[in-house]
C-alpha cells in the first residue's frame, strides 16, 4: 500500500497524514494545516512540507562521509570538501529557521486564474532547528575574487532539464545577519532524504527554492544562475503578463527582478479550521482566533490584525516569536553546533498570533480576516497579486461564516491540492469575480460578469486514425520522464514533446506519467492554446480507445 | 515681504515656491509636485523638501570649522571631533542619496481622519550627492563595546522637549549596504541650514526623521533612544489605536515594534498634474503617464504598474534609475569625495516612470493608478494603514478623469497643507466613505453612511468673564515656544499648558504662535475631546474679545 512503491522514490519513508499536490510523484506535500499549526513552533520531519523536482538523490549510510562538494568559479582557492571535512574543519552552529515555499497559498492563485504551478494550500511552511556550518566560512577559504557577486548552488536531483540550481547574491551569504548555511542535521538528526540527505543549503528569511538540497557544487560568478530551474522558476512576472506572452517572450523570464528572494509578509487562520463548526447555544464568552504568520529578509512581523467587518476595522492579536526563547538563552549548545542568537538583530521564523473574538460578534460577522505587518511596514495587501507562477500569495487571509441554526460554520479560502471546498471555489462556481477587490461579492455599478463557461473552451485531442489499444501493463511502464505517456478521460497520450515545450510544463506532464491524470489535465486545459500545445499533440499523441484504469 | 522676517529663522534664505505645510514657522515645506519633478533626479537645495521641528541653529561661517560632536556611551574610546578633524582624518565619499519625510502624502490620511501630523502632499521626498565620512568610520575609531546596540545622536536643535534626537540599530550602521554617512556638503556645496549646516546625519532607505541634522552628538547604548522625539514621532502605530488611546496608554509609544525605519515602497504620478487638462480633440495618440518611486531600505523598485480600470488590469511602466549611471560610471571623485557605487547592491534612490496610455482610452476612464513593487515583492497595497501620527501613506496613488466637452481633466487626491482640492476632499464632501476599499465611491449592499458633521460636535473654547482686548503687538510677543499665543477665530488662546500635554501638540501650537491660527485648529478640532485640551483650555486659556487681524 506504499504509494511510492513504483517511483524512484521507493526508498523514502514518508508520513501518510502528508496531502501530495503532485499526483503521486515528484514528492511536492504540505500537512494538513490543523496538524502543521498543532505541532507548534518546531514541524516533526514527517509533517515538514516537502518541494521536489524529481527523484530523491539516494545515498548508502557508508556513503555519508565521503558526500563531497566543490567551490569554485571566481575564487583564488577552488575547494573540493567531504561532509566529513566540514564537519571537522569547520565551526558547527545550530540555528531555528523556517522555511516557506514561494508556492505557498498558490491554490487562491489558482482559483482565480489557473497559473503554471500546482496548487499549495497554507500549510508549505515549516520550522527546524537546522545544524551545519555557515557558508560564508566556507567561501572565506575559497577567496572570491574581485568581480564576485553571485553564489550559484547545484543539487545532486537531475531532472529534465539539468541539476537543479541556483543562486544568490555573495554579499548576502557574506552577511552574518542573513544566518545562510550549510546543514547536515534538522532537529538534533541526519537530514531526512526529502529534505536534502545528506548536505543541503539553508537560506533564512527568503524562499525554500534557494534553499538547494543535496548540495554538489558552489559557484561564484559575476552574474546570476544560468540554471534551468533559476531562470524559469520562482519568479512573480508582472500581473499583465499572460502564460502565452510568458511562453512567447523569453526575455519576461531573464529579467533578474522579477525573481524571488525575500519571502513576503504573509498570515494565516489555522482556527477556525475548515468547516470547523461552532455551537453557538452554552459557547464560551469568547471564539479563540489563532494562527501564524511570517516576515521576509529577517525583518520580523510586528503586529497582526483581525477584521470581522470586512477590513473597516481592525483589532490587534497577540504575537509570540518562540524563536525569541533561543535568543533570551543566550549563547548555548545544541545538537553538537553552537546556538548564538544574541547579537543577531534579524528573526528567522514564523510567529504565532492569537486573538480572543466574542462569540456574539462573530455571530453577526460574515467573515475573519487577518493580515501581518512587518518591522518595514510591509503590510499584506487586501488585494491578490497574480502572476503565471502564482507565486508569493499573500493577501489578507479570509475564512468565512455561515450560519445554520444555532451553528457557525467557518470555510477557508481553499483546501490544497485538487481537494474540493472552499469559499473562493463556491463564490466562483455562483459567478463572483474573484478579483473585484471585495472577494467575489457583487460591487455595485461594476459590470456583470458570466461565470467563466470551461466546457465552452473544449480542445480536441485526439489524433484520427490512431485507435491502439493500450494495456495498463504498457502505460506503467511509462512512468518517468523519459516518454512519460498519461491518461486524460480514457485516452493515452505521449507526454514527450511536451517535456521541453515550456517553464512549468514538463513537471507537470512528468507527475503524471503512468497515472490518470484527468484531473490535472482539465484543470490545467483553459490555457493549452497558449502554451501552444494544440500544435505538439496533434503530432505525437498516440491515442487508444477507452482504456479503463 | 520675507515671512520669517519674524522668525528665528530670519537668517535663513528661503524659496518662495516652496509650500509651507505648519504655518510661517517652524519651516515645514514641499516643492510644488510638478516643479519637483521636473527639476529631474537631483532636487536642488532651493527645492528640497525641509522638515524642521524648531528654529533652525544658526552657525557662523568662521566658527563652522570647529563645529563639536561626540562620540559617547558604550564606547572603549570616546571622541570628541571638530568639522575639521572630520574632514582631515577621515576618507571622504560622495553618493546620491534620497531623503523623504515618513509624513510623505499624509494629506491623504488626514482627509481619511484627521491625524496628530500636518498635512504633505506627495513632495516631502528629494535627492541630492551628500558628501562626508562613512558612519561606520567614526564608530569603529569609537570602538564599540560587548552589549552595544543602537546608536543614538542628536541635534543642536532645542525644541520644547529637548534636543531633537533618535537612534538606529547599531549593526545597520556598520553595514556598508546600508550606506549611513555623516555629511557636510549636499551637491558640492556646504549643507544649507535648514538642511543641517554644518553636519548632519543621512540614512539612505529609511525615513528623513533618522538623519539627525546639526549633529552635536554619537551615543552608543544597548537600549533605543530615549529622546521624546524618538517616542513620540516616527511611529505607525496599530490602525485600532484612536488618538485619545493614544494619549491615554504611553505604553503604545514606548513598543518598539512600532517605530518606523525603513521607508516603505511609494509611488506618485506627477504628470497628469492636479487640475491638468487634456484637449481630446486634436490630440496625440498618446498621454505619457509619468512620476516617481522608492523603496525602502536599499531595496530597488522592481515595477510599477498603471490601472486605468480601477485595479481590474494592470500595464506595465518603464523605469528609469537614474542612480545607476553614478554606479556605472565606476570608482571616481566628485566633490572631494569618492564616489564607488559598483560593489553595492543596495539602491538609495528615487526612480522615475512612465507609460504611454491611448489618449482614446483614457476618454474612457474614470481613473489612473499607480503601484510600485520592489525587489522584496513589497507591492503598495489598494487600501490606506491609517495611524495616529498618519505616517508611511504608500496606498496606490490615483487620479481622477473628468470629462467636460472636449477636455479630460485631472484631480489629483489631495494638495498640500490647507490648500483645498483633489478628488478625496470632494468625495467625502459628499458622503462618499472614504475607506470602503473603492475610493468612496458606493458599494452595494454597504449601509449607507452619513456626512460626517463637523458643525455638530463644536466645542466651546472661551470662559466666561474673561473678556480682556489684546492689541496685535502684544500677540505678536508671544510667538515662541515660551507662552505662545494664537488665534481662533478672533479669540487669542494661550497655549502654552498644551505644550506638554500631549505628542505631537506642542508643535502645532508654537506654529502657531503669534499669529491667526483658525485653520489649523478647526482642522484638529474633531478629536478635541480625545485629546482632553477641553479640560486645560477652561483652566487657563485667556480670552479677549473680538481681536482682528
Amino acid at each position: 500500500l506504499d504509494p511510492d512503491k513504483k517511483t524512484p522514490d521507493h526508498h523514502v519513508p514518508r508520513d501518510p497524514r502528508l496531502i501530495r499536490l503532485t499526483g503521486v510523484h515528484p514528492f511536492n506535500v504540505e500537512a494538513p494545516l490543523s496538524d502543521l499549526y498543532n505541532e507548534g513552533f518546531l514541524t516533526s520531519p514527517e509533517l515538514f512540507y516537502v518541494r521536489n523536482h524529481g527523484a530523491v538523490p539516494e545515498v548508502k549510510d557508508e556513503d555519508i562521509p565521503d558526500w563531497e562538494f566543490t567551490v569554485e568559479g571566481l575564487v583564488e582557492n577552488p575547494l573540493k570538501l567531504t561532509l566529513r571535512e566540514l564537519l571537522a574543519e569547520y565551526d558547527q552552529v545550530t540555528c531555528p529557521i523556517t522555511l516557506v515555499c514561494a508556492g505557498n497559498r498558490r491554490k487562491e492563485q489558482n482559483q482565480v486564474r489557473k497559473t503554471k504551478g500546482f496548487s499549495w494550500g497554507a500549510a508549505g511552511v515549516s520550522t527546524a532547528l537546522f545544524t551545519g556550518v555557515v557558508m560564508a566560512d566556507v567561501l572565506k577559504r575559497a577567496r572570491p575574487r574581485k568581480g564576485a557577486r553571485y553564489v550559484c548552488m547545484e543539487g545532486a536531483d537531475k531532472l529534465p532539464n539539468g541539476y537543479y540550481g541556483t543562486s544568490v547574491k555573495l554579499n548576502w551569504v557574506m552577511d552574518p545577519e542573513r544566518g545562510m548555511m550549510l546543514a547536515h542535521m534538522m532537529n538534533g538528526e541526519m537530514l531526512r532524504p526529502d529534505h536534502g540527505k545528506p548536505l543541503r543549503v539553508v537560506i533564512p528569511g527568503q524562499i525554500g527554492g534557494r534553499s538547494v538540497k543535496w548540495l554538489k557544487k558552489i559557484t561564484i560568478t559575476d552574474v546570476p544562475s544560468d540554471n534551468w530551474y533559476h531562470i524559469y522558476d520562482n519568479r512573480v512576472l508582472p500581473t499583465s503578463v499572460s502564460p502565452e506572452e510568458s511562453a512567447n517572450n523569453p526575455a519576461w523570464w531573464r529579467d533578474e527582478r522579477y525573481a524571488i528572494y525575500d519571502l513576503s509578509t504573509n498570515s494565516a487562520i489555522a482556527y477556525p479550521a475548515h468547516e470547523e463548526q461552532l455551537c453557538v447555544v452554552g459557547a464560551p464568552e469568547n471564539y479563540r482566533v489563532k494562527g501564524y504568520a511570517y516576515g521576509g529578509g529577517g525583518r520580523r512581523v510586528t503586529r497582526v490584525e483581525v477584521s470581522i467587518d470586512k477590513g473597516k476595522t481592525w483589532r490587534l492579536g497577540k504575537i509570540d516569536y518562540a524563536e525569541d526563547r533561543y535568543r533570551e538563552a543566550g549563547e548555548h549548545h545544541l545538537f553538537g553546533g553552537t546556538l548564538d542568537m544574541t547579537w543577531r538583530e534579524s528573526s528567522f521564523c514564523w510567529c504565532f498570533w492569537n486573538i480572543d473574538v466574542p462569540v456574539a460578534e462573530l455571530k453577526d460577522a460574515k467573515d475573519i480576516l487577518v493580515r501581518a505587518m512587518d518591522e518595514s511596514m510591509n503590510v499584506q495587501p487586501r488585494d491578490m497579486y497574480w502572476s503565471v507562477l502564482g507565486m508569493m500569495n499573500n493577501p489578507w487571509y479570509r475564512i468565512t461564516i455561515s450560519h445554520e441554526n444555532d451553528y457557525l460554520r467557518f470555510e477557508h479560502p481553499t483546501q490544497p491540492a485538487l481537494m474540493p471546498g472552499g469559499w473562493m471555489e463556491r463564490v466562483k462556481n455562483a459567478g463572483g469575480n474573484l478579483m473585484n477587490g471585495y472577494w467575489g461579492e457583487k460591487i455595485d455599478g461594476e459590470d456583470a460578469e458570466q461565470p467563466v463557461k470551461e466546457a465552452a473552451t473544449e480542445v480536441r485531442m485526439t489524433k484520427d486514425g490512431l485507435d491502439r489499444p493500450v494495456t495498463i501493463d504498457e502505460l506503467r511502464k511509462h512512468d518517468s520522464e523519459k516518454e512519460p505517456w498519461f491518461v486524460v478521460n480514457g485516452e493515452v497520450y505521449d507526454g514527450t514533446p511536451f517535456l521541453n515545450e515550456h517553464p512549468g510544463g514538463a513537471q507537470s506532464i512528468v507527475s503524471a506519467a503512468g497515472m490518470d491524470g484527468s484531473d490535472e489535465f482539465m484543470a490545467i486545459r483553459k490555457y493549452q492554446k497558449s502554451l501552444r500545445i494544440a500544435d505538439w499533440h496533434a503530432e505525437s499523441m498516440k491515442t487508444a480507445r477507452q482504456l479503463k484504469l
